[in-house]
């Protein structure tokens, strides 16, 4: 038995989350059934979050343990060639036989992505959010520096009755603005249900001249979800990646998921 | 009535092809139930050329003449309201009574984009050709030299039996490389059915070394189908401009498509 990490990209639109459930494929479920076509047996796969129903992720981690006399290299392209389209292991290698790819995790970096256009693009809807108006950028840069920080989230998530505590820590939050697309970028220790998507939600209403930046403060303070914006759609969210104490991938061949593939050049 | 032509981008992985034929929603179907469900009668729209199953389209122009009290900018609106999802008119314009798409149309600009990497991009495989290896793009560069010119080009397309003359004049074909998207790029006062496409096929097989540049002299001058390499999928394939002799739509506003919105930032 040896512990195995993996670095995943996956289309989001493609699988109902990464969450095993019955009757609907999942991302989790996907790999462990090629683990299992690869080694006989029924694997359970550790991932470091769960991305909803049309999430998608850059650089996804998960680890299991496997008993295989294929080296790292082999198992990698075995496991990529049983793997459902629409997922791919970007890389893989044996780490410490107690790194668990969710209760390591130190934090994460998530991304949303916005088309402003004033008609539906008509490449790849399920990859981006589209708004028709333009954004105020420099204003949802404003209420961005806001959220910056340690602060209870719930009036920034979907916590429902909450029990443990809602305090994360907010470490970076970008508006990068590039022709027609808006990106915003965030890290934090953790993230709470729906957090990324409220946040954007909320950036974008922001964007519209609904909330002003100086509101943002009082938001937070309030702790009440029915002050701020709302879910931003699934199809925007990207899992950026997952961070660690230690180096992972660094020795590990990599493979180039074919992400700037969707991208016409003109 | 007057006469008006239109720009469009279209996702063709959503359609069959250009050309309205019964049963297969197309893109020319599209338009003209836009326009039957605004004007109230079946309009006839005129390409500037037929995009096969699953060919897609930056800036695809059609025409048709239409008797309508809306000015340009709202009969632009309301046709994209009405239009089926994945197709987008760019802009819109009145031109002179005797334009015609096709017929007026000098040249035509493909683009063939093709994704390097060891597994199946995850994201928008319909929107690019994967190829597996690393493929010599200096080889590549040298065959598509020789293709450049005026050339009997039987031998690079799927004519069948040649009726008419079969000689085009490319008067451009560039092997544009960033990380692992390659870009073709041609044009040429016409293409021959499939022509770009196995230009790509054949470019393609020379970057693969299965073809020398050199030969690409004699495989031109065979006028033989057989010799040069195979006809490129349809995925990869973007009509990206038609060219004509008067301007169009220079004064026309543009809508951007939300092209660029299908590249996650990294």
């Amino acid at each position: 038995m040896r512990n195995v990490r993996v670095q995943l990209a996956y289309d989001g639109s493609r699988f109902f989350g990464w969450q095993r459930q019955d009757g609907f494929p999942s991302v989790q479920e996907a790999l462990e059934e090629a683990l299992a076509s690869l080694v006989g047996e029924r694997i359970t796969v550790h991932g470091a979050g769960r991305t909803d129903t049309g999430v998608h992720a850059l650089r996804q981690v998960a680890s299991f343990h496997v008993d295989t006399e294929l080296d790292d290299n082999r198992l990698w392209h075995a496991l990529n060639a049983h793997l459902a389209d629409g997922a791919v292991i970007r890389c893989l290698e044996t780490c410490r036989d107690d790194f668990h790819a969710q209760f390591d995790a130190r934090g994460k970096r998530y991304l949303y992505r916005v088309v402003i256009g004033r008609f539906r693009p008509p490449f790849a809807r399920e990859l981006a959010h589209w708004v028709r108006e333009p954004l105020d950028v420099g204003a949802m840069r404003g209420a961005a520096e806001r959220m910056l920080g340690k602060h209870d989230f719930s009036a920034l998530a979907n916590v429902g009755s909450p029990r443990k505590s809602n305090v994360r820590n907010l470490t970076a939050l970008r508006v990068v603005a590039r022709r027609e697309v808006l990106a915003l970028i965030a890290r934090a220790d953790g993230f709470l249900y729906n957090m990324m998507r409220t946040i954007a939600g909320t950036l974008i209403e922001v964007g519209r001249g609904k909330i002003a930046p100086e509101e943002i403060d009082a938001i937070l303070a309030s702790r009440d979800r029915t002050r701020a914006g709302p879910t931003a759609p699934a199809s925007g969210l990207y899992l950026l990646s997952v961070l660690y104490d230690e180096p992972c991938f660094i020795g590990a061949e990599r493979a180039t998921a074919g992400l700037s593939g969707t991208k016409p050049v003109r």
